[in-house]
């Protein structure tokens, strides 16, 4: 069966810059004997999914060329076509590393001392960071999350080239569900699904947010199409004061695994129609990629991710990415992430599909879209008075977070306040 | 990235005949108007595996001059070309059922009440049960498991045909790890493994029989591959006693995740000098199929299911797939499973790896093939003794099993222990 949706960059398969492990000691041995790079944490996610094709047609961390266009164009002059790109990528380097970098030779991509990566340097370059922070954020304010976090790095330098990876290690715990785009093609294909439905989370999923993957697999469905969900969380470690993946999968699983997707809220008369349930076209898989704080523009980058991952369709919240300025007003408009679709400068396959905040309403006694309830009060619970609730071993209202949902997160934070107190004591 | 092995029969691709449940509610439609023959639950395996194109070139049970050539020829006569087949699959019909049926006709296929599968019904002829023994078992004895399976059946007729099946329902404690052939062929092409050797099994692992596949994929090795090697067992119900599959696949996982295969007994130094290690190039699949009880002529299966699945290679164990005479004599020789591979009537590519029994020796404290070890008595218990000792909550000697896998086997039994004492006391 062929697939759904084409690889972006007009490539016949995701690009595959993985190093076989067969090959890890010679690849190793060579290392050893470059001049070295340090990656970042995140920034080593982005050599991996360089590497196994999520950021096809990308090849390697872009040359000085390439990031400027994407700056100026909004996309990758690639071939005889433009094709839709919106986050300059190459990878900083210091001054002192600097000095040992030759273009046209090879570095050695080092992450807390280990080798993870060759790049064929083609370009080593200035970073301009008031550029990079202007046209990717849309502001010369610095006061943001993504601004800081190109301001507090202290190197200031780029660097480009071809790059070549060895396989990532995955947690064991989930890591059978973090999938490379030729294996989420694969299982899109055995689904048989005529469309299928990205959704990107970082968060243990509110009943209200879980509802965007239920509002936009129905709307696929009533358009006509036999069309699945994939639930594609980010699995790397993120904020400190995140809830980290292990728990995060747990608690997607047991949404997948104990169909709860849309219990109580999904169109009962519709699935039944169609002689199959939400929950039958429900998957999961995780995905480890930069976050980028960067609203409409990290939108775009969303979905070309889930494009090489073989989705032909992504959904796309108000206030997508959002990262507002330190003192809590926005950067963007609430709708921007969602209009920037409708005004893209290259090919993007995949489609993005537009769903409102969500929230429990008593007057339908589900939870349904905000703009279908004009001047009615949803229930709504505060986040952090969710958090005090679960820390204190408390499932919140059972209409804002599944329990099935809070137990896991009341076992994680009960976990998490033992393993302080121990620290207390021994420290 | 071709797939390292073809598909049986000479396709392109695995056969699929999986309805999209997109069509299930047409399909139960039509299927409630159709004369029904009840399957039963091993042959629901065989449903399910010829629809997703595990048992490739068929595309349903067989009819009536294909399921005697198998039966006299050991292959299937398929286009312009012999291909290796040793066991004859179509499925019994009782007399009642028969009275509905029409050749040219669709027939669907129900479990439990419930339709799985519609056969467009191309033969309906009698069972020779004699000649299926004498055959498929090599012997005209019947006081054995897979003599008494097709004798205790009450129906006398057989059916074949085209079949399309509607999706298996896996359970989700561990449906990630079932994956169809063009699952496996993908995760396969992602390792770039040069050669992939698969092992069947349906017990949770000793470390004797762990043993094989370390000494599959190390033989491979040495051979100058980059080898990677699956473990393949089969998750369907099985026998009363055995253990469930749900209990089975958390050993596995445990083997898995803890990267324990091969600890303490696999060729350090080997490892060592490739730069990669045995855990790194190992992984679990799991296989829901029929079992025969068939000896050699089942080894040969095994086989195709894995070519199918895009292996290279496959353990072959003495006594592969045994079940003894009631006596406990055996049927077939030690060696036969191993040796029919070299007289095979058909076109198979897949390579048998020859592996013989394992156990620990205290000479080379550790785990190792008895046949480099004349004359030395290995540590030995018996089954019975290990299952004595788990059941009383005991890990047995951690030379022959992993006190990891014992602790998962203690809790279940205990569990187990627990439910019949609550059912007494209900009953």
């Amino acid at each position: 069966m062929p697939d759904l949706v084409p690889v972006h960059g007009g490539l016949d398969a995701p690009v595959n810059r993985v190093v076989p492990l067969s090959r890890r000691k010679q690849f190793l041995q060579e290392a050893a004997e470059l001049p070295t790079v340090e990656v970042s944490r995140a920034d080593l996610s982005t050599v991996y999914r360089i590497a196994d094709g999520t950021l096809s047609p990308l090849t390697g961390p872009m040359d000085e060329a390439t990031w400027h266009y994407v700056l100026d164009h909004d996309a990758l002059d690639f071939g005889f076509r433009h094709y839709a790109w919106t986050a300059p990528i190459s990878f900083p380097v210091a001054d002192e590393e600097a000095k040992r970098i030759r273009v046209g030779r090879p570095v050695a991509l080092v992450h807390e001392g280990e080798p993870v990566a060759i790049v064929r340097v083609t370009s080593l370059f200035e970073w301009d960071k008031p550029k990079h922070i202007e046209k990717f954020y849309g502001t010369r304010r610095t006061d943001h999350p993504g601004g800081r976090m190109i301001l507090e790095d202290p190197r200031t330098k780029l660097l480009g080239g071809e790059l070549w990876a060895l396989p990532q290690v995955v947690d064991p715990e989930y890591g059978e569900f973090v999938l490379s785009p030729r294996q989420v093609r694969t299982l899109i294909a055995e689904r048989r699904w005529e469309r299928a439905l990205a959704f990107q989370t970082r968060n243990p999923l509110h009943r209200a947010h879980e509802y965007a993957l239920v509002a936009g697999v129905e709307r696929l469905t009533r358009q006509g199409y036999f069309a699945g969900v994939v639930l594609n969380p980010l699995v790397g470690e993120l904020k400190e004061d995140d809830v980290p993946a292990r728990v995060r999968m747990r608690c997607y699983r047991a949404l997948h695994d104990l169909k709860l997707l849309g219990k109580g809220d999904k169109d009962e008369a519709l699935w039944r129609e169609l002689g199959y349930d939400l929950t039958e076209v429900f998957e999961l898989v995780g995905l480890d990629i930069k976050m980028l704080y960067g609203g409409p523009k990290e939108a775009v980058m969303h979905a070309i991710y889930r494009q090489n991952l073989g989705f032909t369709d992504i959904v796309i919240g108000r206030k997508h990415a959002d990262a507002p300025y330190d003192d809590g007003t926005p950067i963007w408009g609430d709708f921007d992430a969602q209009e920037i679709f409708q005004h893209l400068r290259g090919d993007l396959r995949i489609q993005p599909c537009n769903i409102g905040f969500a929230a429990y309403f008593e007057s339908v006694g589900r939870v349904d879209l905000i703009e279908n309830h004009p001047g009615e009060k949803p229930v709504s619970i505060s986040g952090s008075k969710i958090r005090e609730m679960l820390t204190r071993g408390e499932r919140p209202d059972e209409r804002i977070l599944r329990p099935e949902i809070a137990d896991i997160l009341i076992a994680y934070y009960r976990e998490q306040a033992a393993r302080k107190s121990n620290e207390r004591q021994r420290g």
